[in-house]
């Protein structure tokens, strides 16, 4: 049976199911309420004031007689049983976990954030389908068998009974809240239910106990926290589909562009929350949109699973990240335990799992875990190479039988940031980029061919390759201003190379690129080769025995290797070595969010990946100021680009 | 490291180690403070002021700006970190769970409810110790090694570790509260911690980590809740000793006598709160008295453990007991999901434990199931019968291959409540009793060989037999006026029998027993033999099949198994096949609190026996009417009586 239920003063309708929450149905309307404790009835934050209709309500002594009389309840433990009209109190409307101040801050750096964008969905779909189908939660719908003088047992057991029958969970758990739920809610749906079961660690609990069956509509999210970028996937968990790929960037940016500031930030006054608040709520923002324009309600999302750098998983749980930085550089967890989303503030279903891959160490975290994982170097007889590229670059050589990772902090310039017409690599981006050494007339293609307005990480590595190849820049880096060209001129920000004129741009404004800009990229490329150059040889190999190199990263659908070879940020070797695979990050976290078996597979991988730490190792800032130049010092490392 | 912390306005000061919770440290000084999460930052309830001193706190979005400037924090999320000075401000303190009424309410009934009263701690110890010692919740010190650049594993996993060391335990879970203070709490104590271990079914979840070792203060609570009354033991989880044991009546019983009017009162307007408040507040000041009374830190108190019939099981949870008394009578759950105590309302160790015994069926509860772990016979190979006598009847009959159990609704009068006189097996109780059939004199013995107050269930029993054997009553329990004797006299109630004149009286008031008083009781005994007997004959056997009769009840230490027989409350048997065994259903929970492999056996016996449902019965009615006569109408099953 279903109802009308119109919430005040927002004036929205929606039709809900008998026994369906108040909570529920304000979040199927869109509507924010206040739920902290994950709709356990425990927090009191969800008050509405019911002036119209029926609810069946549980007991609480959260509401205080005076607003029992003026007709309070708590929406989470309060079901519709007729037409409703709901007045939502603005207390109850009030996010108190943001900090006040935070937007007031945050619009001061208005302009470098902009809203999060579509990202191509296909990007990162590599490999095959390794990994049984079985999520990380899942529905099952269930037609109990009614109770009777002859099968008199509990309605508890009856349900678990019923999922015993169809698998295999000698280990099922349910909270207090869904037990004192469970009577009212069989007999009123006719003992027509689905569950949804979560998968937390080893054992799997009842986490969702709904009236009818809405198997259909089971969808969860993968995030890629990375220092820079926030990227995530609206997936269906039935049929494995991406439904939308966004990315933004990590406001937390405004508190410091590498995690080992941010570490220092969450050390102040308000940092730890200031920071779990930048990430959250742009998690949240990118959850809202994407779960709105695809028609879905907000409590069919049972399940988000993120990836991203120690740090950055450490500050979505809100967990102190202090001793990441201090020796011996120690994570309060690798192996985070699956909690419910809402503990975090992931705003999806209030009951439903926020899980991370498990990452290596401090330093080497669960985005390269699932990396390793989507890349199935790990898989391999052969050796082969992992190369993420981002702000907190991680690189992992291994086969089948060992893996070893490093970090290397090379800041956010090819992810678009610290760079002067940087951006994502989304629609308007410069991706692709040529200079005619005849007449320096450029040429360039911009992803979703419109006007462009930046440029993204691939359009600097092809930008950086044509000016070398056309001598506009040196080997330093630094622009040759010999060349007579109104294009090459002192700008706002030092000298400077104008790429494409106003006139020709979707913003009307002089796309560029500046000798801070080289400066900035030149160190990326020199952080991300020394990096690699440094793991090989520690463990006595050359280049040459590695088989495969797999480059990741948010570089859209394109990544020039010749010119990434070129710029000297890839080693020179036969470019039939190379693999762009995208955000392998991301690509792993969508894999685990689909199968228990490949979340049990990132847990073998990051317990067998031995750290590797590049800061004690000896020639290791040798190798970093040698690759200072385009490509490199030492010509002879790069044979075929200066040929 | 140790500081002072003193608590406004109560002026009480203690001390506390470096990294205790504000919250804990209240809870030592033994003040109350509002907290319905277990200390996780969710409810916001435990804000306090900090006056003076440092605290080490998480951030949390329950405090407001305002608030955060007038020095508010969490009590729980705030650790000791120098001397302090902390304001408990009145919102923290009013406990909006208990309904404002209630008391009030309550009040009017005084007179019936006395305080809670020790009862005597050996009556329950039976039978050998059968299961390996590891209880509930379980306290293990451990001294981690410190990470260094060799050893360099999260912390997490490190305590994960050295618990693997000590047990062998594949699945561990942590919440994210421990996980987010873990890392401060690891380094101001050393690395010396302290974890504690919570069975949750087939789980383990580390429930607390405290700094330095408090191995040694490990308490827990097993309780027998009784429709009519509340026996609780503390108990020494490491030494299995037994501390303080006490019983109280059942407040609930203001709100109905028996389990079916309990049920319906359920339903009312708040019913259902009022009935759960009424059992938690009362279990909450057992706790209380015998914490206080032994010098325990209700911190160091981890678990609880409750047998109870299916009703108070339900209302304990505050689960609605409704489907219980509707065809075809299913409680929402017999067996029951380890929950935090905090999340039932009891007060101990915020994120300390709370299990139930595992029930048969609505009316075969966790009381039995307790009571059969506890006498052994089910693990027999001749047939036993126990029963239970309570104002809730449960009799159940087998052995180590089968079980059938039923229950009969016998009223509260062998438990002192419903008569006149009637009080617990507690001090000042007479439990023994002789007249002089010569001279009609009597002769008594109280519990605490103190002035009698009052008449328990054992008092009754022999009143009965010797007012039967001198004919001051005859086989209908009426009052023979014929004889003349200033005793016999019509009272207040009617007819009755003065038993101890006031002058020799613990509170000068007569002591009586009245024909009310025996109409009651004789139904009483009346519903346990015709169910006992109903239940013989439904398998075709009679009582001479039957080996052992295991008598259990809150009878103190004594019943006279020769007068129970005599008023035909037990059957005409060889009196060595009976043995008395006290409060079996607290004595089997004991006994699970203290072994999860009796916890295990708990289940299997709840499994295994049959639910015989007594109303439907053919011929069990007419069973009931024939045992309303001392002894019986058939004369001829009871010829030693005759005789």
């Amino acid at each position: 049976m279903k109802f009308k239920v119109k919430f005040y003063p927002e004036n929205k309708e929606i039709e809900a199911e008998q026994g369906k929450s108040v909570l529920a149905a304000a979040i199927s309307a869109g509507l924010h309420i206040n739920s902290s404790c994950g709709g356990d009835g425990v927090c009191g934050r969800c008050k509405v004031i019911i002036r119209k209709g029926t609810v069946h309500t549980q007991p609480s002594g959260r509401i205080s007689a005076e607003e029992k009389a003026k007709g309070y309840y708590l929406a989470c433990l309060s079901t519709v049983e007729s037409d409703l009209e709901v007045e939502v109190p603005p207390e109850s409307k009030i996010d108190l976990d943001k900090i006040s101040d935070e937007e007031a801050y945050l619009s001061r750096l208005k302009g470098i954030f902009t809203e999060s964008v579509e990202i191509d969905k296909a990007e990162t779909i590599i490999g095959e389908e390794l990994f049984l189908h079985s999520p990380l939660a899942s529905k099952i719908f269930l037609e109990l068998p009614k109770p009777d003088l002859e099968d008199k047992i509990s309605d508890l057991e009856r349900v678990y009974r019923e999922i015993r029958k169809k698998e295999n969970l000698p280990i099922m758990q349910m909270g207090l809240s869904n037990v004192r739920r469970l009577g009212n809610l069989l007999r009123s749906s006719d003992w027509k239910i689905t569950v949804t079961l979560g998968k937390r660690n080893d054992t799997v609990e009842v986490v969702l106990v709904e009236p009818g069956d809405t198997q259909d509509r089971s969808f969860g999210f993968a995030f890629d926290i990375g220092t820079t970028t926030i990227s995530g996937e609206l997936i269906n968990l039935n049929t494995k589909k991406i439904l939308s790929a966004k990315a933004t960037f990590n406001k937390q940016a405004s508190f410091g562009s590498d995690i080992i500031t941010r570490i220092i930030f969450a050390h102040e006054q308000d940092g730890l929350e200031r920071l779990h608040h930048a990430v959250i709520d742009g998690m949240n923002a990118m959850i809202r949109e994407m779960v709105a324009e695809n028609n879905i309600d907000l409590n069919d999302v049972t399940c988000c699973l993120c990836a991203g750098n120690t740090t950055m998983i450490h500050l979505l749980l809100k967990v102190d990240p202090s001793f990441i930085r201090r020796e011996p550089y120690v994570p309060t967890a690798n192996f985070v335990p699956v909690v419910r989303a809402s503990e975090a503030g992931i705003k999806i279903n209030p009951r439903g799992l926020l899980a991370c891959v498990p990452g290596v160490s401090g330093y080497v975290g669960g985005d390269i875990t699932a990396g390793v994982l989507a890349s199935g170097i790990s898989d391999a007889e052969e050796l082969s190479i992992l190369i993420d590229i981002g702000t907190n670059g991680e690189i992992v050589l291994g086969n089948k039988d060992w893996l070893i990772g490093c970090a290397a902090s090379a800041g956010p310039a090819f992810e678009g940031s610290g760079v002067v017409c940087g951006m994502r690599a989304t629609k308007g981006a410069i991706q692709r980029f040529e200079i005619d050494p005849k007449n320096l007339k450029v040429n360039y293609v911009t992803i979703g061919e419109v006007l462009p307005i930046g440029i993204c990480g691939s359009g600097y590595i092809d930008i950086i390759s044509e000016l070398l190849k056309t001598h506009i820049i040196d080997k330093n880096g630094k622009i040759n201003t010999s060349i007579n060209d109104s294009r090459i001129r002192q700008g706002e920000f030092g000298k400077e190379f104008v790429l494409v004129d106003k006139k020709d741009t979707g913003h009307k404004q002089d796309i560029v690129i500046t000798e801070m800009d080289l400066d900035n990229l030149k160190r990326a490329k020199a952080a991300i080769f020394s990096a690699t150059s440094a793991l090989v040889k520690h463990l006595n190999l050359s280049f040459e025995d590695v088989r495969k190199i797999y480059i990741a990263g948010g570089f859209g659908t394109y990544l020039d290797i010749e010119k990434a070879i070129t710029i000297g940020l890839l080693p020179d070797l036969p470019r039939k070595k190379f693999v762009f695979i995208g955000n392998s990050s991301l690509a792993g976290a969508r894999e685990i969010l689909l199968s228990v078996d490949a979340f049990r597979r990132a847990d073998q991988i990051a317990k067998k990946t031995t750290y590797f730490e590049l800061s004690v190792e000896p020639g290791y800032m040798d190798e970093y100021v040698a690759a200072l130049f385009f490509p490199h010092t030492d010509k002879e490392r790069f044979p075929s680009v200066i040929k």
